[in-house]
């Protein structure tokens, strides 16, 4: 699987936009609300490359995983997320592996996209995501 | 920029290997004992593209900037890793706009390339690397 991208939460969402912009040059590719998991994300990445991109993640509210991780742990990276065109596939391997995903099942995630998370506690103290194509 | 690699101190490099291998396919590209920097460390990719990669960092003994991260944040992700051809250029231009990077000369690290680091209170909580071609 490639890195799609790499999960930061942030306090203020377009401060840290201008700091990517500023310090290694990458452009918003996309923006949107996720209200579901009560955040608003963009999408950052290097205007002449498809590769791995960097997701900025700013909690909407006080309620969801982005608002209790700035909380606990302050502003930093969240997750890494892995592409795969078959998130449910992926999940059953998981699951049986003895790393079940969060999720008993593919869940909407952001731009559209089947995506499920892998605890930290099965993956050395990283968030994984599996991000899969559009639902 | 595009992203190089993403960074994650581990206490077990075979261990965090495995994970790696066993989740997302991973291969190991490249591995190093960094003695300058009391690092063990081991490149992880996709094995059908030359994208982003994971780099697993293992402390050397209890000095170093790893072996602390991990007494006092436990494992997970460290830093993230963008690639630049022109590093010591790159330094002056964020030194200029108030972001000194952490060295005041690009440094060998990994793989024998020249890198840099900027300090998190200066990236919204995150470790960000420069870094360039061979020494």
């Amino acid at each position: 699987m490639k890195i799609d991208h790499v999960g930061i939460a942030v306090p203020d969402l377009e401060e840290s936009i201008r700091l990517y912009e500023e310090t290694v040059g990458l452009v918003v590719t996309h923006r949107e609300e996720v209200s579901s998991q009560n955040v608003r994300v963009a999408f950052l990445g290097n205007p002449d490359t498809t590769g791995t991109e960097i997701e900025l993640l700013e909690p909407i509210g006080e309620d969801g995983a982005i608002a209790a991780f700035l909380a606990k742990r302050g502003p930093g990276m969240h997750h890494i997320a892995f592409h795969t065109e078959g998130v449910g596939t992926e999940m059953e391997r998981l699951k049986a592996s003895g790393r079940p995903p969060l999720e008993s099942a593919p869940r909407l995630g952001a731009r559209g996209h089947h995506v499920c998370f892998l605890h930290p506690k099965h993956c050395g103290g990283v968030l994984l995501e599996l991000v899969g194509g559009p639902l």
